[in-house]
């Protein structure tokens, strides 16, 4: 199972180490990372994954696999610079999110708009809108964030199965 | 000059009034509207632009022309989904956000990620975080919204314009 | 009506004189003209089209509206390099292509593949294939090419209002 | 390294079997292969490549993973439709043509456009035009195909590497 994790390309060294953290449960744990691809929260989440023995994708906005993080396993060149946080988002059946800033910040909202489950740590607390359902659901350790990660994927999984008969 | 209009597809009424008179007054001092090309705040907008006789872009997620709203001059045909959001927010020199969810959250967050101005209208109230420069300037009506982006984006015009030589 | 124009940056003397023609008769009948907003066939097209006051559309690759040609109306800021030509492709009710190299050929490939008509003049001979029923529709001149992809664009707009139901 | 395998939804056998071949050639050599992530051409490839131990990417036109072939390890979800092509183009170091229809024409073109080398074996034989320098590369059998394509990728590394300087 593939899951995303978004973050700022200039984290606080805690960001980063919370990235790390996050990158090693979720290889440790059987699933592959997608990102962005570039440094900061993504670079720490490579080598977090890498540490384990996990699988990394680096789903980048330019062409060149040289911009690639060196923890990236996969590059994937969409050479579409931002619109390619979307692609970041969907590819994971969930995503979480690590400090971050605006580029987090668009793809918290394209999840949340897409259905896509949102794990939040040290990230945008938005404001309550009781109109709107979907909602970040907000971590407090970089393990606890993984298992709401995977039980909100498990869980979306469920849902699409039902819902394809 | 092209100014770029987002908001909800559903919107509260007040929101679509306020998006119909941002549209009457881009199209009366001159300015071409872009948005999604759907409902609600974009099909709002549109109108007011074309009371006014306005020209109306709308940068639709599929590729149907009839998805379009009825006041959508020229529909640009994606096929890319959400993607979209990034072109709608990149064509126009300066974004005005009426009201708006998950989906105008992501063109928001784009939007400041890239050094586009934002002016908020009863929109999404992002926290205050020093370290991010880039802001969402907030408007008290359509008319301020309107004067606020075309300020912002002739100011970005002439930083441009300088940054060429 | 909106009719894209396809072909290449660095025409031939003949192939932009083509465009040109090309612009010039579909503004007379009414269309609006949508291309990649560069220079080559993209900017003699939009000559054309502006020389009979028609309506242009550049719908760029990068994000600086000072790419477009000195006669596009209103560019199109996708910031996605070679993935723009998807949305061009898709934007016009049928495709004129005239002259042409690599990225006019992949335009060609979206649209037939896309069942969107293409009406090519002086441009790539595609060799003949019996099993795929997609075809280029050859024309003479530029105004045959302009009766053509309007007759073709009608059709196109029946069968799928048909569809609809 | 990876590289990008292109061809039909709907191969003749023939087309399938030499994709399987190709594919199978390619994890031999310790390559990924990215593809389209869908049938025909792409299942086939993917198919190969397994049975070789090798790993796979379909870069796929929705966001529906149950849409990926069997054989795909790692569905990355564009949810782009056609525009995803240009991608499943750049992510390689080189381009195998296979077979193919309108869509892997367009891939041809968005590659040669890019100074992306092509190989092709039974696809699109493209006509001649002298002042076009990049080509196809044809090759007689899948270990010929991605003999030509791993020689064309070390040296396009090189190229970029000197570039790079």
């Amino acid at each position: 199972m593939i899951i995303t994790v978004i973050g700022a390309n200039s984290p606080s060294p805690r960001g980063a180490e919370l990235a790390r953290e996050v990158g090693r449960e979720l290889a440790e744990r059987g699933c592959a990372v997608a990102c962005g691809g570039l440094g900061g929260v993504m670079e720490a989440v490579c080598q977090g994954a890498k540490s384990a023995g996990g699988t990394t994708i680096g789903i980048l906005p330019g062409a060149d696999p040289a911009e690639a993080n060196a923890y990236v396993d996969l590059p994937i060149l969409t050479d579409m610079g931002y619109a390619r946080n979307v692609i970041v988002v969907k590819t994971g059946r969930a995503v979480i999110a690590v400090d971050g800033a605006y580029g987090t910040l668009s793809e918290i909202g394209h999840a949340l708009a897409d259905g896509i489950p949102v794990v939040g740590l040290e990230t945008w607390e938005l404001p309550e809108r009781e109109e709107l359902r979907a909602r970040v659901a907000y971590a407090a350790s970089p393990a606890e964030a993984v298992d709401m990660a995977l039980a909100a994927a498990h869980e979306r999984d469920r849902r699409e199965q039902a819902a394809r008969g």
